[in-house]
């Protein structure tokens, strides 16, 4: 399925664009999309259901699209996660996953805007595929067991100030959780929908030029040794997401002038199967 | 105003703890302690109402003490803050704010049990001032601003597994998020009962000896400081958390062997005004 959150900034409903593209009101059938639902197989159940017999009423198709997730968690974000990413900004393909984190409260839409920060000159984009949690893990014993713990995936953009990142006194946080810096979306897709995580294309443009175009397969660690990895260092939640990491082609990893994001800019993004995003960068 | 939450883990009510020392009940009164309520100076300013006409029914004084806050939006943690910590870690004294991220799903309440990682050998305290945010805040401009959104104060435990912060692939996120990572409490201390947040005294004893015996005057960057300056990174909601940093005195900053927690182990933490904690550490 193909969960997804309409309406108002923070007054989002939840819903579902079926088979045939159309939009269906879920609001009728569950509170929202978040850790609770995901967690519950017969709530999805029954959504799988109402989709199937064509009850759900229809949305105008106009409506804003939020995040697919409210109530997050935690996000937790892999660092340095492709060879070519590594490469590009002149790491090592490391020994085991870095781990940083990004606060729920920078997530928007998917086509919200993005804000410069103030004092901003190196604002760079990182295209990646978010793993959404939906059951409750902790020292997963093996890589089953952890994509078992897997709800569903979505497009995440894992914006990134590079000066405040690395240049400002240590650990990438402050780097982060500039405010709008992970738009998520525009859908929730249930596991069952994805046959391969580590076969899936992300593309990202900036201005309509293409700008990244990498594939899952060559993350140095999937999806499945990410999350059995993470949960011996920490309980994954359901509505906790990872961001499992972006390939090369960030402005980071480009020759002097480095193209970095500024006011008017236009950020596109991409993932086979789970949707695009486009974005208009705005000064705070 | 001493505000905090009691009963089973999951389940705590509203409470208050009256200048006479007496539980009461705020049940009635207010729905949670909250980043909305903390928000809401109306509501406060019944509280205080009722505080002061004595019209608070009384609880048990046996009830479990839980975190003094819920629905936490980010705890945002300030590294080597300092100068006798930073020292005894062999660090230089830092020239901006180191900042990492400790996820909300951490905190437990003061006098719960803390979990020692399943291959884990160095578990590590931090005994920190932890500010909690009332009011949105976006790229302060004075101290004074900073300080006016800072609701109140609370003890804060930065539990730390050196290993997993230090020596597992960088960012020290991974060695700060463990289950139960972040005892808070007892109280949220409304700011107005804190006369000089850079004046209290912090202690941590480790099985009835003193480890950390410390004075936010030795913080190299000031609660205002700090809160200031993340606003420049970050957007500040109502409901979130900032644990300041710790003073000297950690197991990583004695000399070989260091005496790392393991189960059975008892923490004690004190910071003047605003209460104590005691955990029994157990194996994960």
């Amino acid at each position: 399925m193909k969960l997804l959150r309409v309406g108002p900034a923070g007054a989002e409903r939840p819903a579902l664009l079926d088979r045939d593209g159309v939009l269906r009101d879920l609001s009728g059938l569950v509170t929202d999309i978040d850790g609770t639902l995901l967690a519950d197989a017969a709530a999805l159940a029954s959504v799988a259901e109402a989709e199937a017999d064509g009850s759900l009423p229809s949305l105008d198709p106009d409506l804003r699209v939020g995040p697919p997730l409210a109530r997050i968690g935690k996000i937790v974000c892999i660092g340095l996660n492709y060879h070519d990413h590594a490469a590009e900004t002149g790491a090592q393909a490391p020994s085991e996953p870095v781990v940083f984190m990004k606060a729920p409260d920078t997530v928007v839409g998917p086509d919200d805007t993005v804000l410069v920060p103030r004092g901003s000159t190196k604002t760079d984009w990182e295209v990646e595929l978010a793993v959404v949690i939906g059951r409750e893990l902790r020292y997963a014993a093996s890589h089953e067991e952890a994509l078992a713990a897997v709800a569903g995936y979505a497009v995440a953009h894992d914006v990134s100030e590079r000066e405040f990142q690395i240049e400002r006194g240590g650990q990438w946080d402050k780097g982060k959780n500039c405010e709008t810096f992970n738009p998520l979306g525009p859908w929730l897709v249930t596991a069952d929908e994805v046959a391969d995580p580590q076969r899936l294309r992300l593309r990202l443009w900036v201005n309509g030029e293409l700008r990244q175009d990498g594939s899952t397969a060559d993350q140095i660690f999937s999806v499945a040794e990410v999350v059995r990895y993470l949960s011996h260092f920490m309980t994954l939640y359901p509505g906790d997401v990872i961001n499992t990491g972006t390939p090369a082609g960030v402005a980071l990893g480009q020759p002097e002038p480095k193209p970095y994001l500024r006011g008017g800019d236009v950020v596109e993004l991409a993932i086979d199967g789970l949707g695009a995003q486009r974005q208009t960068l705005k000064q705070a």
